[in-house]
């Protein structure tokens, strides 16, 4: 055996391993609400604001300042590249050429820079506060989950030793088969992956999707990470997030822009882009009132996004909105994306696909009564059901560390919009617990949206 | 990434990647019978043929013939290395230094020789055929066991992808991580790696061992792989097997002699080798009559190790023979060698050692009825246990395919000596179905020797 001296010497000498490689290694979707904000609102200012929401993992005690702030600066130094924009603009997204303008490209290949940061410990927690114009703040997003989420997976490594590592990697894929085999041979399925911001690593998740992209064939249609498409020819998956209707939100002056601005954001959105783009993201402040208040074009939109609602409830709900609307479901499209694990993707696929196959049983149903209801379990696809797949699937160490420590457990770290303009931003969703803005906006928001659907549900990741 | 273009183009032209890489690639005893063949028998003439006992796998179909030659030829020529043999001469062995002689490391240095080997396909089946001085015969059972072994294995994974190889050994590192945590502290247990000769390949055989001994402390005794000993700095294992019995016996005249001949060997066996080489192997033509007959002075030989009787009947028989003999069981040494897997090795642990440790509990031991007879769980060691833990140490691959195929479970194979100076040789074993030789001169021997303690045991592996 011949040692390679360059990267050996490399290899002791490097003084950054970087997690972010690329300015496409981010979702799919900020770089359409990125062209979106630089077409409506160039020059509004924002702020967003990295939390940890398990106070129990005192990230400042895990993760060294030091090496947080290399990794931004990393990603502060990147550019996009020729090919890389090449891409974006000879590509085709959703079965759609030049989705990208040309003009936006120019900008983001001379005049595209990342906001500044500020950043805090607190109570053993490290908050990172972006502010700047909305156009260099967005981006941060996905960088810095996927950058904190990294930095405590290289935490939790580096006291084992390169045969821990090793039986923890092997744990690990050994989990990934197990449930990549539970879903090969179901007809009809659709998975894409959305687990790039909490990520166990950038290199774990290119692991994970290409063994997705050999081993599921079309059922997996893709991945949200840009980066990844562009690397290994996959399809890019994502349209658009809170973001966009909590600004909107923010910017109003009155009750009634406020409630207009949920819809009035959707005008935009399909102003801009058209197609399958238009997928909705209807749980801002509460699926129930948004379907309920919305106008007739609103049925035109090619489907929905489930985020904060139980899928199964939402999808019953979508279907019988659209039914009562006079629009057929069936055409439709339903995208879970909230905490979604093999169980209940399969679970989903055989509701709402509606097709009985081998290897979905009454056990994939959430319990047996769902099963024995008839007017649940039918032979007819209700709507088009796809699964986006996030933290469980390239995040799931849970058991695998050899010592049975719990450092590599996922924690909910959120990045979100804080204000526009100075102004607080609000965000209700369907699930109660997971209000945020400050308690008075909070409550005024609920005044005006009400309560209608809304649940506590617990937060998994 | 640079590319290490030297590796690169190595990599498509090489023309052998060698399953055997150092004469020293062999179970110790092997060496240790060398010499005590080279002082009592050097000019005996010997045959040792390699059979695939079963039937059902083809070997000839799986295996090329001119892959097999090659590695072959690449064994023949190897020669021992001037620093493995400094380590043979100046290592301590069972804590004795100089356990090999000069003039004998001399010989192994300038005039040992592999002889030549006939290759036979017949009914699909792989029949070598080794003959020639035994000196020069006798290394070859380990060689060729590991050669057939690892080129079966390579002809499994031949049609796999990048992925599914990495799948498959994610899952058996998983399952080999899984085996040594119900391993890790329990007081007192001893096991030693005898896995080379049914290996999955020398590198996993080199994993698991490396892993064994990172992670077992001194529960892990040592290998049976002198290489592996030498290359690692751990205890090579070890002391005689069924060919010297085998050939002495094959060598008498008349029935008396014949008897006597498994005595006469354990007397030339220990004016060669002392203390703690003195593990006899009594089950070559049944135990039961071996240990009735024996005469006094085997009591003072250290222990027994068992191979072909269940080793929960041989250790109380060779315990109750002890005492009756007047010898103290608790201080010999009673190794169980056949098939071994966790489960019986703790339940073996348990039973003899007598220790009540933590995850030891009633459903170690074979079944209920023996945890709830008291005269067979005692608070008190019984007699030194120790494993030889096998094939299913560095061949458990079951159920590890991706594709659940099963080209990678291990088969029977093994090498045995078929003739000394032209005589047939015979073993009968305490299994009845585990005999071997012509049938006439099988019933011959079960004559002589009787069929007192004999059972039918499944043969696994």
């Amino acid at each position: 055996m011949i040692i390679n001296f360059s990267e050996r010497a490399h290899n002791h000498n490097w003084d950054l391993d970087p997690i972010v490689r690329s300015l496409l290694d981010t979702d799919f979707y900020k770089l359409l609400m990125l062209q979106f904000i630089w077409k409506h609102f160039r020059t509004t200012n924002v702020a967003f604001s990295l939390r940890n929401r398990n106070a129990t993992m005192r990230l400042a005690d895990v993760i060294r300042r030091e090496e947080l702030i290399s990794q931004l600066e990393h990603v502060k130094r990147l550019r996009f590249r020729r090919s890389e924009l090449i891409w974006l603009a000879g590509n085709t997204f959703y079965s759609t050429r030049g989705i990208f303008e040309p003009a936006f490209l120019e900008w983001l290949e001379h005049d595209f820079a990342l906001s500044e940061y500020e950043l805090q410990e607190r109570d053993g927690q490290l908050d990172l506060i972006f502010s700047g114009p909305w156009v260099s703040v967005t981006m941060w997003e996905i960088y810095a989950l996927s950058i904190v989420n990294e930095l405590k997976t290289r935490a939790a490594l580096k006291g084992m030793s390169e045969f821990e590592l090793d039986i923890l990697y092997a744990r690990a894929k050994t989990r990934l088969w197990s449930k990549i085999t539970r879903l090969q041979n179901v007809p009809g399925l659709a998975i894409a992956d959305f687990g790039t911001r909490r990520r166990h690593s950038f290199l774990w998740q290119e692991y994970v999707v290409e063994a997705m992209h050999a081993e599921l064939g079309k059922s997996f249609t893709g991945t949200s990470n840009t980066f990844l498409a562009y690397k290994h020819d996959m399809e890019a998956i994502g349209t658009n997030a809170h973001e966009i209707p909590m600004a909107m939100a923010a910017l109003t002056d009155n009750d009634a822009d406020l409630k207009a601005s949920q819809y009035r954001m959707l005008e935009l959105w399909q102003q801009t882009y058209g197609g399958s783009l238009l997928v909705m993201l209807p749980d801002t402040y509460g699926t129930t009132q948004f379907l309920e208040h919305a106008p007739n074009w609103v049925t035109g939109w090619t489907g929905q996004r489930v985020d904060s609602k139980d899928p199964f409830v939402a999808g019953d709900e979508y279907i019988q909105w659209l039914q009562k609307r006079g629009a057929d479901p069936r055409s439709k499209l339903l995208i879970a994306s909230d905490g979604l694990d093999v169980q209940e993707i399969l679970s989903l696929h055989a509701y709402f696909g509606g097709e009985i196959q081998p290897g979905v049983s009454a056990m994939n149903f959430r319990d047996a009564a769902d099963f024995h209801d008839e007017r649940k379990w039918r032979p007819d696809r209700r709507i088009r059901f796809s699964a986006g797949w996030g933290t469980l699937l390239t995040n799931d160490f849970r058991d695998c560390h050899p010592r049975n420590e719990d450092g590599l457990e996922p924690i909910s770290l959120v990045c979100k919009l804080r204000s526009a303009e100075g102004r607080p931003a609000v965000k209700l969703s369907d699930n109660y617990l997971k209000a945020s803005g400050p308690p008075d906006l909070v409550e005024h928001y609920r005044r005006v949206f009400g309560l209608a659907g809304m649940a506590n549900l617990p937060v998994v990741v």
